[in-house]
């Protein structure tokens, strides 16, 4: 428990943008990369949360430690933005092998990645052995940070409707394993029959095309080394399919390792986590090099249409020093 | 229509990051400025497209000159990813009065809020009056897209559930109009309900909390100078409600001309334009800036645990002779 309080006063500092923040990262990094990271994503009113409960209360059950990052603010996790920090799901709650996290949204554009990066990486030393985190499926950021996840979990729901079908075209490509929630509903095989239709556009099952649906392999690993995301169908409410989806978690695990995708994915990893650090220092580094008051005269020079913002910019590499 | 086709044209180099952007975008920035740009947010489901064509055509039918941007890849603007640009709301298209876009999404961070202000200039110099900016309300790049817009709308739909209601709180900030959509569903009032005691929350009503109800201000400008974003009720489907929208975007447009509000606009849209430019440049300055297999020796580092990520960007910088 002493750990547990470490771990949350470190979370602070890393949020909170404090100066001890780098070095503490720093200091824990080398006991870093033992966990499996498992990205949860899928639009609002998917059960996104209740699908993230269930898999730690599985894992729990398998003995294994969970760390849960929720970045989605309308996640029960979260608590909604005005109830703060405030977490909802009590099953989990009390349990030391489980520790949850909402982030609270970033001003800054990037903010939100990199604390999330920051905040897996502090899980990850502290010694858990699963990391979900949870991001609504929708923006660029939340998308960038369920890519960086080992194993990526797109999650639907039946009748959601046509523009919510096309909306997740773009998740589908991200996807490792696709979960079919809800799926006491009525319309949850013209779902599952969506996401097929979907897949055979995709280039894993294309190039198998010639072959009849009985002699195409199952889904997981293929013949020619690629991955053919499962369709797993769950109701997570009840606990129904989530041992098949923790399944297949372990199963992708275990095929990123046996190819170089765990070494790849690592790589993509470090180089998102140096890009979003890029990305939040050096523009506070050029700030900081500009003449008093430069900033604030290029400004109101880009409203009075006297400069152009690209041409700003030159402006303030060239006063910065930075150009050449 | 020959202008139209530049329009087409000088978006698609911009998008595209071709090298002449910059330039067509500087030649260009002295004619912004004139356009109102309104944001429509809200997440999926609530109408939010149906709500952009519906004001479109209101503008239409009022004698201005609409352009639209879709920012949310499952508006059906877009079509999807997997339809790409193609456009389904027939009955705008065909107007030369009117100009709709849709932005295919981004690979890098911040990449898609920067194309996205780009594309709003070009629009506004080509001498569109109004431009309506729908994005799918969640995601960082998203939220920042809509608060760059003079206005903006927030769409909400009835029985859309609690889970959605708290999601929401975060945008509930940035409305400058409430929309309820979808008002003919029997659950309208429980909705409008929730968001009059949702604002009641908020710093405008809060001030005069000792009035009762029949004594308080209605909606728009308050005798304080502060501004109640207005609840209106529409079924955008049938064009119920629309011109009640039109008719307090125009109000607020007068309201931010006739205090400092709109200044105080140009300023944080021009500080933001000039942000994502300076996200995109710097760290690609950098990487020019690096010895030869210097970045990617730093990653294999990283990956091996020898480097922390916050190191790694001590180490870039000083490569790249950046730091002091």
């Amino acid at each position: 428990m002493g750990n547990r309080r470490a771990l949350a006063r470190a979370i602070s500092l890393v949020e909170d943008d404090q100066p001890e923040g780098p070095q503490i990262l720093s200091d824990l990094y080398a006991h870093t990369g033992r966990a499996h990271v498992i990205g949860v994503t899928g639009s609002p009113g998917a059960g996104k949360s209740t699908l993230v409960n269930a898999l730690a209360r599985s894992y729990r059950a398998a003995g294994l430690t969970v760390g849960v990052i929720a970045v989605d603010p309308s996640s029960p996790f979260s608590g909604g933005a005005l109830l703060g920090d405030r977490i909802r799901m009590r099953d989990l709650t009390g349990d030391p092998g489980v520790f949850i996290r909402s982030m609270a949204s970033r001003g800054s554009l990037g903010g939100l990645a990199r604390a999330t990066f920051d905040v897996v990486q502090l899980m990850d030393a502290a010694g858990f052995d699963r990391i979900l985190v949870e991001t609504v499926g929708a923006g660029q950021a939340e998308v960038e940070i369920a890519e960086a996840a080992h194993t990526t979990i797109v999650v639907e729901a039946p009748g959601m409707g046509d523009e919510v079908q096309t909306f997740k075209a773009g998740l589908l490509e991200i996807a490792d394993i696709l979960v079919v929630n809800k799926a006491d509903r009525s319309d949850v095989d013209r779902t599952v029959l969506a996401l097929q239709a979907m897949q055979s556009l995709g280039s894993a099952a294309a190039a198998h095309h010639h072959l009849t649906v009985d002699e195409r392999p199952g889904p997981g690993r293929q013949p020619d080394g690629s991955w053919l995301p499962p369709i797993v169908k769950t109701v997570a409410a009840e606990g129904r399919g989530i041992e098949t989806v923790r399944g297949w978690a372990e199963e992708h695990a275990r095929y990123l390792r046996e190819t170089n995708g765990y070494a790849r994915h690592e790589g993509q990893r470090a180089a998102a986590s140096i890009r979003h650090i890029l990305y939040e220092r050096l523009p506070a580094m050029l700030l900081a090099r500009l003449p008093e008051g430069y900033w604030e005269r290029m400004i109101r020079d880009v409203v009075n249409r006297d400069v152009a913002p690209h041409a700003a910019v030159d402006a303030l590499l060239r006063a910065g020093n930075w150009l050449g």
